[in-house]
């Protein structure tokens, strides 16, 4: 049986939900699709900053991002419109599966982390609400290399603080753009097809591909196997 | 009076009207909003395989996103579908004021180039149908370095090819990704608003702002001024 590889976790979208954010965008941009376009540019403008050196925190750029496309639309955004956004992005969520999925491979011996582009002190308060702050070992944030993801100095730097290597780390994300960096450095990759997600057939493929975390979790236990650390409190099954 | 920069010209949207994709999306996806969610994963993508060091063509990208955004929504793209796209996005016609802008610019003495995320052979099409093509000294493609916009290695090579000065090379795009590329590579760059683009408060900001081309050739015309090699062709006054 081969060794489990540590699982590191995306969070906004693969852990938390990010329809959570939708009544605002809806009430402000009164489009159904406001949502997902502006978290595709917010992902667009974090790369782009990223490649030019540049580096600016997560949630400033969402804000940037949100005035740039209230700016397209003669829509103008309001200081309680701020607000309730980010209340809203700061209290996601988990998906339904995610808790009872975060602990099934806890138990299974998997070691759990997360890896955001989020800065260290928004991603605790969010999975500090979300409930599941406690499932996970340790807490990464690009905020450390001063680059977003997928840029390769982000994986590079946890393998470093995990001791690992990089074939021995498996990213679980809902994002192409997060297994493809994570593939890049060497990483396996899993992904989860949440709403509005989905693969892309060029450039470097995950390795595992599940439409929720129950799924991939399965593929992961069926492949690495057995109990972990907690084999020895397994009851006998007479005495089930 | 400053010596002219450079002028270097992107190309999809700033120069050609990207509306003219919009009938086909419309119909296939009967969402208004998906040509610009397409194009904005697209761009996602081109950074994302950029970041990771893998080189896919644009085009070749941008199947592969229109592909993956039909599959969130569980839409089968036929290959009819597909060569409306392809034939709509190599024949995009320039926008309105365009052609006469650039010949202004042109006859003030700037020299013009085109640089594009497309491979020159998509690009020089594009622009041949699009009847402007013979307003340009030569056409850049970053299928050359073999990394997208905005990478630092793009905007540097299209500075050595044309052994100029970073500083005395402006770009012009409708898109902040790219002027936040080009600011970064120590280039001038113009920011041209077209629908569905406005300025992002953070991050390296264009030196020039404008509504269309005319009035970013304005500025630029009043700021380097005069008349370029065709002064002696200007006839006095008197007899206009």
């Amino acid at each position: 049986m081969p060794e489990r590889p540590i699982l590191v976790f995306d969070v906004n979208e693969t852990l938390l939900d990010l329809d959570a954010l939708r009544p605002a965008f809806d009430r402000i941009f009164d489009d159904p699709g406001a949502m997902r376009l502006w978290f595709a540019n917010l992902v667009t403008y974090s790369e782009a900053l990223t490649l030019s050196g540049a580096y600016v925190p997560f949630t400033d750029i969402g804000g940037a991002v949100l005035r740039m496309l209230a700016a397209t639309r003669d829509i103008t955004i309001s200081d309680a419109d701020g607000a309730e956004l980010t209340e809203r992005f700061g209290s996601m969520p988990p998906h339904p599966e995610v808790p009872a999925a975060l602990r099934r491979l806890r138990d299974h011996g998997f070691r759990l982390f997360t890896l955001t582009n989020n800065t260290l002190e928004v991603s605790e308060r969010q999975l500090e609400r979300a409930g599941v702050i406690d499932l996970f070992e340790r807490r990464f944030s690009v905020e450390t290399v001063r680059r977003h993801k997928p840029a390769p100095e982000v994986y590079q730097g946890v393998a470093a603080a995990l001791e690992a290597d990089p074939g021995d780390i498996c990213m679980i994300a809902c994002h192409v753009w997060d297994t493809i960096g994570a593939a890049a450095a060497g990483w396996q990759s899993a992904l989860i097809l949440r709403e509005g997600n989905a693969p892309l057939d060029v450039g470097p493929q995950p390795d595992y591909i599940g439409q929720d975390l129950d799924a991939v979790a399965d593929r992961l236990i069926e492949r690495y196997g057995g109990r972990g650390p907690d084999r020895g409190r397994t009851m006998p099954p007479l005495l089930d």
